[in-house]
């Protein structure tokens, strides 16, 4: 029984092999809660020239801060709106919301990819609107010093900084969804350590000591959305994020998310979404201005 | 099998029930390399009058920053040495180091009671000075508005963002470490999920599918330090946070240790350290100047 522990262990390390998470275990209001911050990607651009990209549907969030008093910034187009985006701010543009940016020449922007997640894999800013701003200067400080000296450390410390001020308005909501997922505790254990293609309701149901269809019932009366969607989704952020951000093949994509065979992958991934994992990616990486100078934007 | 598993994971969140806990998870040369910060204690107090306080040698770290352009702030003793904690430093007084603190009459103090430590469980600051000193001006600006917004988030982001700069010299060590390590990756995991009474070296031997005699001889030669030493060392870790960060009794205690009867706490802590947990516990609580306007420090 221990051997098998033991091997569930290492599929849970190689299914959250992303480069850089943190987990944050902390209480609000007697309830305790858990954030995961997963960064994909970092770094520190200057633009020499201006540029603009067009980024659809992105499966994880960004954050931007554009370094120094004499920055220019950006301009962004998103749910219709023109944003200006300054250096006195903290931007993060939400997942999911498709947007046109346009960086003025002589900008300096750090940035991150990253996903902000509770316990129930829930993006934490999955109702929010597509431009979050906050502007806090001792974090924007904070922000460009961690920057340069890029060590994932100290970026992985100022994100979660930064992260925390925007969660702020969002905790209550975390702390109710939690005590609602309170009575499926051994669900999310169970969904911790199994990759996302191999969840299956029955499977769950037996860990609750309860039949698939109770379990099902259960689940939607108390969270409001079928069990099997909530499996899907988990499925998809995962699997749009590893298309997205992992440098693999498809079929490394399709072994890391638990498939036995990459036909299952293409099957479900089209089931889901319309697309094959081979056209969403190509869709992701068709950018009329994608350059050698940002290859971290157009790789994207 | 799977009812087993959810109730170990139950078992590991009661023996982990620290207040905060964030977990950094990154990539240093080319090694993964996992920190827990855990934070028992924090807060910030103005002291009116000049104090003096004695600590026996405290089973955690404190992280020290006074705050203000004007806090007179501290005078400390540590391993026979005296220093002068001024606003420009941020502060690491290590574990295991007994010292005397004087604070100066209007200083204010930004400090948090923490363990900072490897996926081995060991102190990233184990064979470290008695105090550590940083001086980094954004990460103090930080330090004091995160203590000043009171929320546990904020704070724990704040802490790691020091904690990053203290964890700085020491990752190429922690590298080292965690290869030593890598081939007892099983052995880890099943510490992790066990409560560090229950800890049997023929049980991980099971996990490692060797002989208790074959592991103990691997990990000492590897590791250099008997297996049964380590175990001793992670069992004795826990219990002196949680005798004197928990405001449990002796009992409650011997539970979260995975005691199945308090008795056995009695035996097994006088014979590591010489004292009984109640002992123990009120050593550390026998300060002559001991008052109720510094209750978090006259309580340890």
């Amino acid at each position: 029984m221990e051997t098998v522990l033991v091997s569930r262990a290492v599929e849970q390390h190689d299914l959250d092999s992303v480069p850089n998470r943190t987990r944050l275990e902390f209480t609000h209001a007697g309830t305790r809660l858990v954030l995961n911050l997963d960064l994909f990607n970092f770094g520190c651009d200057l633009r020499e020239e201006e540029r603009h990209y067009r980024h659809l549907s992105p499966p994880f969030c960004r954050l931007f801060h554009f370094a120094g008093a004499v920055s220019p910034g950006a301009e962004i187009i998103i749910g219709g709106a023109v944003h200006r985006l300054d250096t006195a701010g903290i931007y993060l543009l939400n997942a999911e919301h498709s947007f046109d940016v346009r960086y003025f020449a002589g900008s300096k922007l750090c940035y991150a990819h990253l996903r902000l997640a509770d316990h129930t894999r829930s993006s934490v800013f999955h109702d929010a609107p597509g431009l979050l701003r906050i502007e806090q200067p001792v974090i924007s400080a904070y922000l460009e010093h961690a920057w340069e000296t890029g060590m994932p450390l100290a970026i992985q410390s100022a994100a979660a900084a930064a992260m925390s001020e925007f969660v702020a308005p969002h905790l209550e909501r975390l702390r109710e969804r939690s005590e609602l997922f309170s009575r499926f505790a051994p669900v999310l254990a169970a969904i911790d350590r199994t990759p996302p293609a191999r969840l299956r309701v029955s499977e769950l149901a037996d860990v609750m000591q309860m039949t698939p269809f109770a379990l099902s019932k259960s689940f939607r009366r108390k969270i409001g959305m079928p069990l099997k969607e909530y499996l899907n989704t988990i499925y998809l952020d995962r699997a749009r994020e590893l298309l997205t951000c992992s440098g693999g093949t498809v079929e490394d994509v399709a072994v890391l998310l638990g498939h036995s065979d990459v036909h299952y992958f293409y099957h479900a991934f089209r089931r889901l979404t319309g697309l094959s994992p081979g056209e969403y990616r190509a869709e992701r990486m068709n950018f009329g201005t994608k350059t050698d100078e940002s290859p971290e934007i157009a790789r994207i």
